[in-house]
């Protein structure tokens, strides 16, 4: 089933910026191979603002928050889950 | 380029079914040729309200607004519009 | 999978009271018939308030939403609605 | 009697390992005691937050500040506590 | 055990003067006899609003609920309950 | 004349504990001298917070500032400060 | 004592033209009455909105709330009072 | 001096066509004219919302209230003010 | 022109207490220059809080946000402007 | 197309003077520079805040989060950016 999520990274500002590349790039590996798997179907930035919409393709709650929870960028991050279902108008 | 959108639908419960109908089936339309013509990608229902997250691709915010602003039910919704980029983890 | 529901009615003050009590009672057997299906587990009144916090066990979100949206009060109630995973302290 | 309560983590992202491991497994045992005890009947992660929704059953309020105040995360955590009553549907 | 209880009163600006009357004249004898049973220790007026701070002590939120519910101003009122202990530095 | 005070005590969870430990006992004595004095008639824990709710009853809002900026606690709390007045209905 | 008083007037915009120039006639002399008076030393208009910023000086919370409960157009405001106190850096 | 106004038009869903156009006729009117002085150098349209951004170029606060408590849509508006001043950065 | 002024101020418990007595020497004493100028006509210490309500008298924008901006608690300091109007009950 | 943007900056107040004034130094010049090519035609200080009201003017949502994310203040603002139409009373 379909999540909507809209994640936002705290970065704390003075963090080493060897730790933050390296936890920014884990986090890529990490969101490329789940989109290549489905189950990430879509990510976007939001405009001027560290954050992104996504919607997740997954089989549970109990799936999602496995993924979610695994995001190297999960300690920093507020996320919102919001459950979606098929629109009537959908073509 | 994309627009991330919220609309939120207020229907007053006392609304004349039939006229309900009408706005209801116009929309519905409406929508549907707009889905067709590629401007509006995607359309999901938040599950448990009377809402949709939607995703609109067009050239212009001045595009947009003559969307939204034609929309059947747009004298009884909330819209909420969020511009979008594309994200640098996106496959 | 399972959904943390909570509901907040808005009848109008000034509703017919028969129109009031039909509603009420269709939403009770509504409710009940999907309490004993298994689908609707939990129901607790908010006290003070004209509200419920549900939790409701359901095969995906469209499932959750049909059965929403086909409450005798939707049109009177804001539904919010959380999605919830299995808790590693649970026993 | 019941109550609904809502706990939100906020554990520092530099907090030492170890010293988090322990409070984390500190956690867990005094909530699986509770929860033998039949105190804490329901507690659920809310997906893609360090949050939870729980349902306690105890004899006051008194009890139950004492029960959650004694929680290891206590001093890591928002909490928001909502007296439930039987809901007139509830088979 | 004691609660805290807020209410906010909305009556239509256009309601019927006796109807108004007469509800706040019942609710006022429905105050002070809870009031008077001790269920009711505490009621004050909150400066320049149509709303007021109490405290109640009673056995459960059951019994809280049937309380609050039937007053007679209900229809017309936000409540929001907040469960209380006793404080540590209480004399 | 009488107001109502909401207290939300946020201490650094890494305060040195003997500091802490200091605090907390001056706050106590602090808080039951006034409350012997007749100033402070009623303090609640809010369950599940490390909050209060109180009524002042002291002669003017220079007398309530001055109590409430003495609090040993006051650099480490969020006040707000709501005026009451006699309910017309109480007895 | 000195209380800081916001006020916001909602009046239908349907309202009988005659009827709302009666209210805002007699709100306007049961102010100025309170000018002289020296209890209501301070009213400004806030730019753009049907709103003000008072002070009053009066003896208590019930006299207060006797005077803003008697405003003509009471009925149709959201009133929010704060107590003030002297600074210590007036001069 | 200049001033940042965003307004909300809330106009009734059900409010009479003619009556509709022709407050929304007199809106432009008198916006326009205002344009054409200078005292409202700019307006923009909210994508989305019944709503603008709009900066105003003025005397004074008082010139602006008389300004937008004068606007035909103002019974149906929502309007907040917050005051400019130049950037550093401006070229 | 007048504006209404909040001022929240923030200073971290753990400031070097000299410092801090430096600091709030330093705005005490520019403070009470401006109110002998006639620029701050009106200061309240908001009962409870280390805040202000203040009222401030200038030619522009610009004026109040050099005087804002160069008090010495700016930086530790929210502050809210809103732009007032004579009121016309005003006597 | 246009864009309206509100940034709020927070720099921590004991940022090394150094690195405060080059970083503010580097954000002067970076927003001249794009004042100067016509993308971002308006920026006004909000009087009171370390915050600014802009417009910006570029071809899509992409180009605007690359200025935005560009900026030196950028890990210490929060941004919010709304999507701007023309107006229909616009002369």
């Amino acid at each position: 089933m379909l999540f909507h999520v809209r994640m936002d990274v705290h970065l704390p500002a003075d963090l080493d910026p060897e730790m933050r590349a390296d936890i920014v790039a884990r986090e890529k590996a990490y969101s490329q191979e789940l989109q290549r798997s489905g189950k990430w179907p879509h990510i976007w930035r939001i405009v001027g603002e560290y954050s992104n919409f996504s919607v997740f393709d997954v089989e549970s709650g109990d799936e999602l928050h496995d993924i979610l929870s695994g995001l190297p960028l999960f300690p920093y991050m507020d996320i919102k889950v919001t459950p979606l279902a098929k629109h009537p108008s959908k073509i």
